[in-house]
Parts: C-alpha cells; sequence; structure tokens
C-alpha cells in the first residue's frame, strides 16, 4: 500500500486555503462540494478574511487550525502558493492539493519545481492546475467540478481538466460509476505512476482509467500498469497520437507527447488497453465493471432484429470475437421453445415478434450451458413489444443463471429503449444503445479473458 | 423521373386489403398510421368480414371499391395473396406492398416469382415480406411502425424490418428527419437500383441511406447509384461483411451477401459512402443534411477544452481532415477579443472559462475568413457556463456569419449538455454528444467536397 499517496483519499482533516464566500469563486466551490458531499472528517477553512465560511469557522492561516491537517487543497492566487506551502509543511500536513494555476503549463517550470523541493520528503503533492480529487470511499468531492458523483468501481486519473469535469457529469448521466476521479494536474510530484500503484492495491477500486498526453518517466509508469494489469484491467486514452495532437498537448499541458507507436507497443507489453477515445473507454469500462471475466472465447449473439444479428456478427468478426457453433442439442432446445423461428443458428434470431419471455427463456437455456462463455443480447424497438419488459427479462436472466457468465445488451430505438436500457445500467448490467457497442463491452472482456489466461489465471 | 415508382410515395388513393379491426393487427396498425399520419388522399379498407374499420367504410373485396386505386397495401395471410394480387390487377392498381411474409425468406421463392409474373408490365410491387413505406411529402406513414415519424431530407431504404422499425423511433429522438422510408423486404420486384433512381430525382430527398444485405443485380445498382452520387449523397451500411456476418444474412433474408473486397472497391468507385454501423451512417448524414459542402479542406476546431482539442486533432489526423494553420493575421484577432488564453494555434483552445459571448465572438471572427472552409466547436461542460447559452451562441454565429460554411459541434458533458445539443440539432445544427462524432461528421462533408470536385463542381 502506498501509505505516503493514502492522505490523499482518506484524510481524517481537511484544510481548504483559500476557502471563499463568494458563490462561483473556486475556493468556495471546492469548500461547499467537500461540504455537501458527505465528508465526515473535519474541514478547515482557511482565509485571513472571514471569520467562517459555509457555517463553518474560518481559520487566519493554517498554523492556527487547531488540529492535525492530513490533506490541504490550495485555492489562493499563484503568487502566494509558495508561502502556503511552506505553511503546509511547517504544519506536518501530509498532502496537498494545489488547484492554483500558472506554472510549468505557462512556462513557470521554475516555481513548480520550487513547490516540490520545498515539500520533498515530507508531503506529497497533486498539481498544481487541477480541479481537485474525490473519492467515493470517503465520500469526499475535494473538486470544483459537480457536486454529484456517482459511486463505482473505475478509479480514473485525467490530465485534462475540462474532460475531467465533464466527465463527472457523465458519472450520475450515464450511470458510470467511479470509485476516484484525479485530476491530475501538471504533475509536478505525484504522477501516474503513483497513483496506479495506489490503485492496483485500492479494495475499492476495480478497474483504472486514464486519459493522459504525456508522460515524463515512462519506463516507471510502464512498470507500475504491467504490476496493476496483473489484479486489474486498466484503459488508457493516450491522447496526441498524431503529429499535430501531440503539438496540440505541448500547449495544452506542456506534455511531451512522445512518439506514438513506441506508447502504442507499450501499452500492449504492459497490458493496459488503450481506446481511441472517451466512448470507448467508457463502454468498455462498463462491461468489465458489471461483469466476470469470461472463462473462455465461447460467444452467442441473441437478437429480434435479423440485420442487428447481421451487424452485430460483422463486428464480432472484425474484432476477433469467435460466434461459436451451437450444438445441435442446444439448438433443438432454442428451436423447441420458439413458436415462429428465425434462426436458430448464431447468432440466434427470435424474431421481431419475441417477448419478455422468449427472451428469458432462450437466455437461461444458452446461460445454463457450460460451453457458452459469453452472450450478446441485442433487441430492437418493435411496434407491439414493450421494451423494459424484455430488458428486465434479460437482467433476471443473467441474475438467475448467467452470474458467471458475462453478458453485455442493446437496446436500439427510441425513447422506450432508452429507458430500457438506462434501467439496465441501474441493476448494474453493461447495456448500450447500440449493438456495435455491446459488442465493443464484450471485446474489452475478451481482452481481458485473453490477458488472464497469459497470467495462467482464469479458464473452463 | 420514375413514374412506375411515383405511386408508392404519391398516391391519390390507398387500400388496405386485410383492414383489421383488432389493435397490435398489422392490418389495424397500418390503416390506423395512413389514417393519423395526415395523408391527404383517399384511404379504403378491404375486408370482407367488416362494414366498416375506424370510422371507414370498408369493401367486401378491391373490385368493390368506388374508386381508382394507386396503391394497395396487402396485409392478409400468405395463402390469400396471390388472389390479392390477382384482384389488384384486375383492378388496375398501379402499385402494391405486400407486407405479408412467408415468401423466398423461408425458401419458397416460386410463390413470390408467380406473383412478380402475375403484375410484370402492369403493377411495380415492393417486398413482400416488408413494414411499408412512409413519404414525408405525401403525409403517409403506410407502415406499421411509430405513427409519429420527424420529416427531413434523407431517403432511408431498409432490407432489415427491426432495424427500419427501431429507426422510425430514431426519427423524433434523435431528430434524423426522413423523407421517406422503404421497407424493401424481399424485393422480389422493385430493388435498391429502382428506388436509388427515384429518389436522385426527388425533390424533397437531399441524401440517400441504404441498409443492405445482398443485391441481386450488383452492376444495375453501382450503374444507379453512381448516377444518384453526382447529385446527392449517398450512405450505405451494408451488412455481411465477414463470413459469419454473410452466412447470418442468408439466413435472414436470404441474400447472397457476396464477396466484400467486391462490394468494397464498388461502393468506392461509385462514390457511395460506406459506413461501419448505424451510429456513423446517420451521424454522416446529419452533418450532410444540416450543411453546404465545404469549397475546400481547411478546417479549424475551437474548444473549451484542451483535451477535447487534443483528442479531435489525433482523429481528424487520422481521417485525413486538415486543420490548417491560422495566419498571423487571424492569430492575433482571436487572441485580441480573448482576455485569458488559451491557444490560438489550431485548436483554438478558449479555455474553461470561455462563455457564450466569447464563442460567439470567436466563431464570428473565423466564419468571415475566405480561407476557412470549415469549423468544427467543441464544448466541454464546466461548472460555471451554461451550455445552453453556449450552444445558441454557436447557432447564432452560423446563422449570421457562416450559412455558406459547413460547422459540426460536440457537447461533453451530463443533461445541460445533453439539452444543449438537441436545441442545436432543432435548430437543423449537425451537433453530437462527442468530439469524435462531430469529426465523423465534418469527414463526411470532406469526402462529399472531395467528391464534388472530382465532377468538376465546388470549390472556392
Amino acid at each position: 500500500m502506498r501509505r505516503d499517496i493514502e492522505p490523499f483519499f482518506a484524510p481524517r482533516a481537511v484544510a481548504v486555503v483559500g476557502a471563499s464566500r463568494t458563490p462561483g469563486k473556486i475556493g468556495h466551490e471546492i469548500l461547499r462540494n467537500i461540504k455537501l458531499s458527505g465528508f465526515r472528517g473535519n474541514i478547515f477553512p482557511v482565509n485571513p478574511n472571514y471569520g467562517s465560511v459555509l457555517d463553518l469557522p474560518c481559520y487566519r492561516t493554517l498554523a492556527d487550525v487547531p488540529s492535525d491537517v492530513d490533506l490541504a487543497l490550495i485555492a489562493v492566487p499563484a503568487k502566494l502558493v509558495e508561502g502556503v506551502v511552506g505553511d503546509c509543511v511547517r504544519k506536518r500536513v501530509k498532502s496537498a492539493i494545489i488547484i492554483t494555476s500558472g506554472f510549468s503549463e505557462v512556462g513557470r517550470r521554475d516555481l513548480e519545481d520550487r513547490l516540490v523541493s520545498m515539500a520533498k520528503g515530507k508531503m506529497r503533492i497533486i498539481g498544481p492546475n487541477t480541479f481537485g480529487v474525490y473519492c467515493a470511499r470517503s465520500s469526499m468531492n475535494a473538486t470544483f467540478g459537480p457536486t454529484k458523483v456517482l459511486e463505482g468501481k473505475t478509479a480514473f486519473i485525467t490530465q485534462s481538466g475540462a474532460l475531467g469535469l465533464a466527465l463527472m457529469d457523465w458519472t450520475t448521466e450515464e450511470k458510470y460509476g467511479v470509485s476516484a476521479i484525479v485530476s491530475i494536474g501538471n504533475k509536478a510530484d505525484v504522477d501516474d505512476a503513483d497513483l496506479v500503484e495506489y490503485f492496483a492495491d485500492d479494495p475499492s477500486t476495480s478497474s483504472i482509467l486514464i486519459y493522459m498526453e504525456g508522460l515524463k518517466d515512462g519506463r516507471r509508469f510502464f512498470e507500475a500498469a504491467r504490476r496493476a494489469v496483473r489484479r486489474k484491467p486498466m484503459v488508457v486514452i493516450k491522447a496526441g497520437r498524431s503529429a499535430r495532437g501531440a503539438q496540440a498537448a505541448s500547449s495544452h499541458t506542456g506534455s511531451i507527447a512522445g512518439q506514438d507507436a513506441i506508447f502504442a507497443a507499450a501499452f500492449q507489453q504492459a497490458g493496459a488497453m488503450r481506446a481511441e477515445g472517451m466512448t470507448q473507454a467508457f463502454d468498455w469500462i462498463q462491461a468489465l465493471n458489471e461483469n466476470p471475466v469470461p472463462k473462455g472465447e465461447n460467444v452467442v449473439v441473441v437478437t429480434n432484429g435479423g440485420g442487428l444479428g447481421v451487424l452485430s456478427t460483422d463486428r464480432c468478426e472484425m474484432l476477433g470475437l469467435k460466434l461459436m457453433d451451437l450444438s445441435d442439442d442446444l439448438t433443438k432446445q432454442v428451436q423447441d421453445v420458439t413458436p415462429s423461428f428465425g434462426s436458430a443458428k448464431n447468432p440466434i434470431d427470435l424474431t421481431a415478434n419475441a417477448d419478455d419471455l422468449l427472451y428469458g427463456e432462450v437466455l437461461r437455456l444458452i446461460m445454463r450451458r457450460r460451453e457458452v462463455d459469453a452472450v450478446i443480447a441485442l433487441f430492437c424497438q418493435t411496434a407491439n413489444i414493450d421494451p423494459g419488459l424484455v430488458a428486465r427479462a434479460i437482467v433476471d436472466a443473467r441474475d438467475k443463471e448467467g452470474l458467471d457468465k458475462p453478458i453485455t445488451a442493446a437496446f436500439v430505438g427510441g425513447r422506450m429503449s432508452q429507458m430500457a436500457y438506462e434501467k439496465m445500467l441501474e441493476r448494474r448490467f453493461a447495456a448500450y444503445p447500440t449493438a456495435e457497442r455491446a459488442v465493443d463491452g464484450m471485446n474489452a472482456l475478451m481482452t481481458r479473458h485473453r490477458q488472464l489466461k497469459s497470467f495462467g489465471k482464469g479458464g473452463r
């Protein structure tokens, strides 16, 4: 366990230096979020101008705070940061998140280096130039982003502030739960490698997602990643792949994006799954979080729409997912329960008349089979079948027969289909609005299966 | 103009043979949809068992209908279809849509061939095994799908019933308007080539979208496509790319999917844009429908999130979209209006403080420039900026300065971002929930630009 990192995520006492009474100001929003998020430790606003902020007693300086402080959030103007870091060190604060910007990202690496050397060996620093840290386990939202964050299993480390903030909204909207969010900022001290090591050990984290533009110490990161991947899946979005993208990354975070081919090979070797963009990354993470890893490569697709079956078969084949040939025995069982029948080959086409009862029955038949490793259930909205009922039948079938097998689903259609898959998300089911995305989710699970197999784990 | 096809889309009188009083029955749903959709022609239910259906006088047989009939919808059991087709021919009905299934798709090509030869030279047939036809121009929803369809500019031809029905819901949910939807069924008579020729001439259609599993007469289709593409863009989803997908297509619609490489080359040569799946196809269509074609290849990206800028730059480069270098002059103009500034290089990063006023001002500056051909505007939800206001500023900037330039946008974040881009869709703006998709939309426009250029059209 990385004890030096722990105070960022499980502090008993937090100080907000630069706390403000003015809504909209960062020093106000962070304090407000910490207070509203249900954090159970002590919260100490620090600002010489106020006696209290948000009904909390406010202290002139850190030195005046009448208790130890595990974590200081620093939201003062750039020119005051150095003084506050000095105060932190004197107060023996264990960790500091420097929200303030105006350091290496605008060319002032000298200022940043000074902060790090002041704290060296005494206090760890996240930032500067970050929006903060959220930790589900501590019910601590120490960010100036949205107050409400959905608790879940993924630790998200982001080098982009805006993307991270937008994602915080996604957690509630798209039901992508997170165990932690770290806006890693300029990485003056704590970097991706530190956090990967920490989250690899963190029992409340079951997957790690990173948005990254550049790395300072590539070797150390890939070493940490390689070890972490043996314990939990890791998905990385590495921006700055193209020459012009790398140039944009350099003016964004001052990162040297590096040769993309080298990164690609290193991710591959470390076992980190590299996503093309945010949607794919979250789709993968959702499938990985809500499912067991398949024990083999045999996939079965069930659909009520022949076209959807064909499209998803194409995508499976493109990605290297193996649609198994069904045994005669299973084929017969499926045919027996289906009055009017499309196709009992894989993809199984239950035809547009398929209702919740038929979906449930066929899925239970399939999931009971030892030779089936994974299932993709697809539904096209039709005139007379309620997608909500079908969604419930699919989740029930999983809960009853399929808890040892991964399953992803797509509901394609209008508002009713959308409501149906959103209900499934609430029941911790990896559901999507398109067949492509349900297949992509399964692909992440199959990649994980192959990884575990290469580690000598998993398998039937 | 294909006069033989016209009665399917602009009939003066429609008969529904097999009209039913029972909600849920196809013969009921189709009649109900035609009636509720605002069709202005005459509607004649035909069924020997009823005196009236849905308050319309019902006739025992087609012969009893007291007027000419341009279009007959046939929704009777398979064994009665042949008799009804005979009735149609005797009544000199110009066109028939055979909803009924149970023909070549279940191996009874003989039955299907007989219907075609009965009608040959006298009546055109769509189907059998279709869900019908929708035509915006005639306000005619002659399908058993959802009643409400959003009117727009795309003609959609689908070989998959379920996908087509699901898509009908998308038209209202995702604001993908259509000029027509044709469920083409078994293509016993009317096929893709006929419809492509028809829609190429149809003034209410400005783009053509096809979901296809197989073709009977490839040469004729590609010839028709080549001609149509000179007039309007065409997007094709061709399923059955993979060996197993082709096998699934064969058990779905009895189609021979054919060698995918041959299809790929033929689509390329004809200028039909081949999409990987439904989402990409609709994203392309939306960008094409709501925008002028760019006059050159110079793209500018504007964002409030550096990370989003980097990711979208990567995607642009991957797809071959050219992010132009901004002139010193334009760079200075942009810098002058921006108090605190991220990057005036392309992608232009307005930083997280950018509000609607700044977006509006910078977009107007860019769009006024003759050397700029296309713009991608990206917004990451932040704590204190209202996405709705930014969305409005972007649409206003287009309406004021950019009507000759294509622009796509993405709003990334939670519910407020979603509401923002949905509002943009209502204002006929190609907006998306992710940056990848906004870039993909622009890519379709640039592909179209290159096509037109190869035809000697377009350019600055």
